[in-house]
Protein backbone atom coordinates (compact mmCIF):
# COMPACT_ATOMS: atom_id res chain seq x y z
CA UNK A 1 0.00 0.00 0.00
CA UNK A 2 2.73 2.39 0.77
CA UNK A 3 4.87 1.61 -2.68
CA UNK A 4 1.23 2.88 -4.06
CA UNK A 5 0.87 5.86 -2.63
CA UNK A 6 4.57 6.89 -3.03
CA UNK A 7 4.51 6.02 -6.74
CA UNK A 8 0.86 7.93 -6.91
CA UNK A 9 2.78 10.55 -5.75
CA UNK A 10 5.90 10.37 -8.13
CA UNK A 11 3.10 10.29 -10.90
CA UNK A 12 1.66 13.63 -9.63
CA UNK A 13 5.58 15.32 -9.54
CA UNK A 14 5.84 14.27 -13.35
CA UNK A 15 1.92 15.25 -14.07
CA UNK A 16 2.78 19.01 -12.18
CA UNK A 17 5.88 19.56 -14.70
CA UNK A 18 4.31 18.54 -17.98
CA UNK A 19 1.29 20.58 -16.63
CA UNK A 20 3.85 23.58 -15.55
CA UNK A 21 1.79 23.93 -12.31
CA UNK A 22 3.35 25.32 -9.63
CA UNK A 23 0.91 24.85 -7.50
CA UNK A 24 0.59 20.96 -7.75
CA UNK A 25 4.76 21.19 -8.08
CA UNK A 26 4.72 23.36 -4.34
CA UNK A 27 2.47 21.18 -2.71
CA UNK A 28 4.70 18.16 -3.76
CA UNK A 29 7.60 19.16 -1.86
CA UNK A 30 8.34 19.41 1.87
CA UNK A 31 8.97 23.01 2.34
CA UNK A 32 12.31 23.34 4.46
CA UNK A 33 15.79 23.74 4.12
CA UNK A 34 16.71 20.03 4.24
CA UNK A 35 15.29 19.93 0.48
CA UNK A 36 17.21 19.28 -2.67
CA UNK A 37 17.30 19.65 -6.07
CA UNK A 38 19.37 18.80 -9.16
CA UNK A 39 18.16 18.77 -12.34
CA UNK A 40 20.23 17.37 -15.31
CA UNK A 41 23.54 19.14 -15.70
CA UNK A 42 23.20 21.40 -12.47
CA UNK A 43 24.46 22.00 -9.31
CA UNK A 44 22.83 20.54 -6.33
CA UNK A 45 20.26 23.41 -5.26
CA UNK A 46 19.54 23.51 -1.45
CA UNK A 47 16.48 24.19 0.72
CA UNK A 48 13.10 25.51 -0.53
CA UNK A 49 13.89 29.04 -1.61
CA UNK A 50 16.45 27.91 -4.22
CA UNK A 51 14.18 24.93 -5.56
CA UNK A 52 11.33 26.20 -5.80
CA UNK A 53 13.13 29.39 -7.34
CA UNK A 54 13.88 26.95 -10.18
CA UNK A 55 10.75 25.61 -10.81
CA UNK A 56 9.72 28.59 -11.41
CA UNK A 57 12.48 29.55 -14.14
CA UNK A 58 11.96 26.77 -15.68
CA UNK A 59 7.88 26.25 -15.84
CA UNK A 60 8.42 30.22 -17.20
CA UNK A 61 10.39 29.17 -20.06
CA UNK A 62 6.97 27.85 -21.25
CA UNK A 63 8.70 24.74 -22.72
CA UNK A 64 5.90 21.72 -22.58
CA UNK A 65 7.68 18.55 -22.42
CA UNK A 66 5.81 15.57 -22.16
CA UNK A 67 6.92 12.86 -19.32
CA UNK A 68 6.37 9.10 -19.95
CA UNK A 69 7.32 7.56 -16.64
CA UNK A 70 8.86 4.04 -17.13
CA UNK A 71 10.97 1.06 -14.79
CA UNK A 72 9.48 2.91 -11.41
CA UNK A 73 10.47 1.47 -8.42
CA UNK A 74 9.23 2.45 -4.77
CA UNK A 75 11.31 1.43 -1.85
CA UNK A 76 9.89 2.42 1.60
CA UNK A 77 12.02 2.31 4.78
CA UNK A 78 10.38 3.70 7.91
CA UNK A 79 8.88 6.92 7.55
CA UNK A 80 11.19 7.45 3.99
CA UNK A 81 11.12 6.57 0.70
CA UNK A 82 13.08 6.41 -2.79
CA UNK A 83 12.43 5.49 -5.65
CA UNK A 84 14.03 5.30 -9.17
CA UNK A 85 12.41 5.68 -12.88
CA UNK A 86 13.51 6.57 -16.09
CA UNK A 87 11.80 9.73 -17.65
CA UNK A 88 11.13 9.59 -21.17
CA UNK A 89 11.04 12.76 -22.50
CA UNK A 90 9.25 14.27 -25.61
CA UNK A 91 9.37 18.04 -26.53
CA UNK A 92 13.02 18.02 -25.66
CA UNK A 93 15.02 18.94 -28.42
CA UNK A 94 16.08 14.85 -30.04
CA UNK A 95 14.04 13.74 -27.39
CA UNK A 96 16.07 12.87 -23.68
CA UNK A 97 15.76 9.93 -21.34
CA UNK A 98 16.58 10.64 -17.61
CA UNK A 99 17.48 8.86 -15.19
CA UNK A 100 15.73 9.56 -11.72
CA UNK A 101 16.21 9.21 -7.89
CA UNK A 102 13.15 10.88 -5.93
CA UNK A 103 13.24 10.57 -2.06
CA UNK A 104 10.07 10.77 -0.38
CA UNK A 105 8.72 11.84 3.71
CA UNK A 106 5.77 10.42 5.02
CA UNK A 107 3.79 13.40 6.55
CA UNK A 108 0.13 13.79 7.78
CA UNK A 109 -0.50 14.76 5.09
CA UNK A 110 0.77 12.28 2.67
CA UNK A 111 4.42 11.65 1.43
CA UNK A 112 6.20 14.40 0.24
CA UNK A 113 9.37 14.88 -1.92
CA UNK A 114 12.63 15.92 -0.25
CA UNK A 115 15.24 15.25 -3.09
CA UNK A 116 14.61 14.80 -6.86
CA UNK A 117 18.38 14.32 -9.07
CA UNK A 118 17.98 13.64 -12.28
CA UNK A 119 20.74 12.78 -14.76
CA UNK A 120 20.68 12.18 -18.85
CA UNK A 121 21.55 9.10 -19.87
CA UNK A 122 24.23 8.95 -22.40
CA UNK A 123 22.90 7.83 -26.00
CA UNK B 1 25.68 12.59 15.97
CA UNK B 2 23.48 10.54 13.47
CA UNK B 3 25.00 13.16 11.03
CA UNK B 4 28.44 13.20 11.74
CA UNK B 5 28.31 9.03 11.55
CA UNK B 6 26.55 9.70 7.89
CA UNK B 7 28.75 12.05 6.44
CA UNK B 8 31.51 9.94 7.94
CA UNK B 9 29.92 6.69 5.93
CA UNK B 10 29.89 8.89 2.66
CA UNK B 11 33.41 9.72 3.07
CA UNK B 12 34.22 6.02 3.43
CA UNK B 13 32.55 5.68 -0.36
CA UNK B 14 34.89 7.86 -1.50
CA UNK B 15 37.67 6.41 -0.29
CA UNK B 16 36.76 3.30 -1.22
CA UNK B 17 36.26 4.89 -4.94
CA UNK B 18 39.71 6.10 -4.55
CA UNK B 19 41.06 2.93 -3.42
CA UNK B 20 39.58 1.10 -5.88
CA UNK B 21 38.69 -1.23 -2.99
CA UNK B 22 35.77 -3.69 -3.56
CA UNK B 23 35.86 -5.21 -0.35
CA UNK B 24 35.25 -1.39 1.57
CA UNK B 25 33.31 -0.36 -1.40
CA UNK B 26 30.80 -3.98 -0.81
CA UNK B 27 31.28 -3.47 2.62
CA UNK B 28 29.22 -0.04 2.61
CA UNK B 29 26.54 -0.95 0.67
CA UNK B 30 23.50 -3.00 1.61
CA UNK B 31 23.44 -6.50 -0.39
CA UNK B 32 19.76 -6.07 -1.20
CA UNK B 33 17.37 -6.08 -4.38
CA UNK B 34 16.22 -2.43 -3.28
CA UNK B 35 19.62 -0.75 -3.71
CA UNK B 36 20.42 1.66 -6.43
CA UNK B 37 23.32 3.27 -8.38
CA UNK B 38 22.94 5.54 -11.43
CA UNK B 39 26.84 6.75 -12.46
CA UNK B 40 27.02 10.24 -14.88
CA UNK B 41 25.97 9.41 -17.93
CA UNK B 42 24.55 5.80 -17.14
CA UNK B 43 21.01 4.22 -16.85
CA UNK B 44 20.04 2.97 -12.89
CA UNK B 45 21.23 -0.07 -12.27
CA UNK B 46 18.90 -1.87 -9.65
CA UNK B 47 19.82 -4.84 -7.03
CA UNK B 48 23.02 -5.12 -5.37
CA UNK B 49 24.57 -7.36 -8.25
CA UNK B 50 24.02 -5.62 -11.22
CA UNK B 51 25.47 -2.42 -8.72
CA UNK B 52 28.56 -4.56 -7.82
CA UNK B 53 29.56 -5.60 -11.29
CA UNK B 54 29.76 -1.70 -12.03
CA UNK B 55 31.85 -1.15 -9.29
CA UNK B 56 34.35 -4.27 -10.31
CA UNK B 57 33.75 -3.25 -14.19
CA UNK B 58 34.70 0.88 -12.78
CA UNK B 59 38.05 -0.67 -10.43
CA UNK B 60 39.07 -2.72 -12.82
CA UNK B 61 39.33 0.10 -15.66
CA UNK B 62 42.27 0.92 -13.24
CA UNK B 63 41.92 5.10 -13.65
CA UNK B 64 42.85 6.35 -10.71
CA UNK B 65 41.28 9.19 -9.42
CA UNK B 66 40.96 11.66 -6.29
CA UNK B 67 38.20 12.73 -5.08
CA UNK B 68 37.62 15.91 -3.20
CA UNK B 69 34.13 16.30 -1.37
CA UNK B 70 32.65 19.22 -0.71
CA UNK B 71 29.29 20.79 0.41
CA UNK B 72 28.02 17.47 1.62
CA UNK B 73 25.15 17.78 3.98
CA UNK B 74 23.37 15.03 5.68
CA UNK B 75 19.56 14.83 6.39
CA UNK B 76 18.21 11.94 8.72
CA UNK B 77 14.71 10.74 8.59
CA UNK B 78 14.30 8.28 10.95
CA UNK B 79 16.41 5.09 9.99
CA UNK B 80 17.30 6.97 6.58
CA UNK B 81 19.96 9.15 5.66
CA UNK B 82 20.19 11.27 2.84
CA UNK B 83 23.69 12.87 1.69
CA UNK B 84 24.33 15.58 -1.20
CA UNK B 85 27.83 16.47 -1.62
CA UNK B 86 29.77 17.13 -4.82
CA UNK B 87 32.30 15.34 -6.15
CA UNK B 88 35.61 17.45 -7.56
CA UNK B 89 37.16 14.68 -9.52
CA UNK B 90 40.90 15.04 -10.22
CA UNK B 91 42.29 12.45 -12.85
CA UNK B 92 39.32 12.50 -15.16
CA UNK B 93 40.05 13.80 -18.25
CA UNK B 94 40.12 17.79 -17.77
CA UNK B 95 38.82 17.47 -14.18
CA UNK B 96 35.03 17.21 -13.64
CA UNK B 97 32.41 18.18 -10.66
CA UNK B 98 30.00 15.77 -10.51
CA UNK B 99 26.40 16.31 -7.68
CA UNK B 100 25.92 13.55 -6.21
CA UNK B 101 22.95 12.03 -3.78
CA UNK B 102 23.94 9.28 -1.81
CA UNK B 103 21.02 7.80 0.46
CA UNK B 104 21.82 5.84 3.58
CA UNK B 105 19.65 3.26 5.92
CA UNK B 106 20.57 2.48 9.51
CA UNK B 107 21.55 -0.77 10.35
CA UNK B 108 23.07 -2.58 13.18
CA UNK B 109 26.68 -2.33 12.10
CA UNK B 110 26.14 1.06 11.20
CA UNK B 111 24.86 2.93 7.94
CA UNK B 112 24.75 1.33 4.44
CA UNK B 113 24.54 2.73 1.62
CA UNK B 114 21.10 2.08 -0.81
CA UNK B 115 21.61 4.54 -3.38
CA UNK B 116 24.07 6.49 -5.35
CA UNK B 117 23.16 9.04 -8.10
CA UNK B 118 26.15 10.85 -9.31
CA UNK B 119 25.51 13.40 -12.59
CA UNK B 120 27.75 15.81 -14.15
CA UNK B 121 27.33 19.19 -13.92
CA UNK B 122 27.73 21.03 -16.95
CA UNK B 123 30.77 23.41 -17.37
Amino acid sequence: MDAVAVLAANQRFYDAFEALDLDLMSDLWEHSDRVACTHPGWPTLRGWGAVASSWFTLFNNGQSLQFIVTNDHAEINGDTAWVTCDENVLGAPGGATVAATNVFVRTRAGWRIVVHHGSSIAS
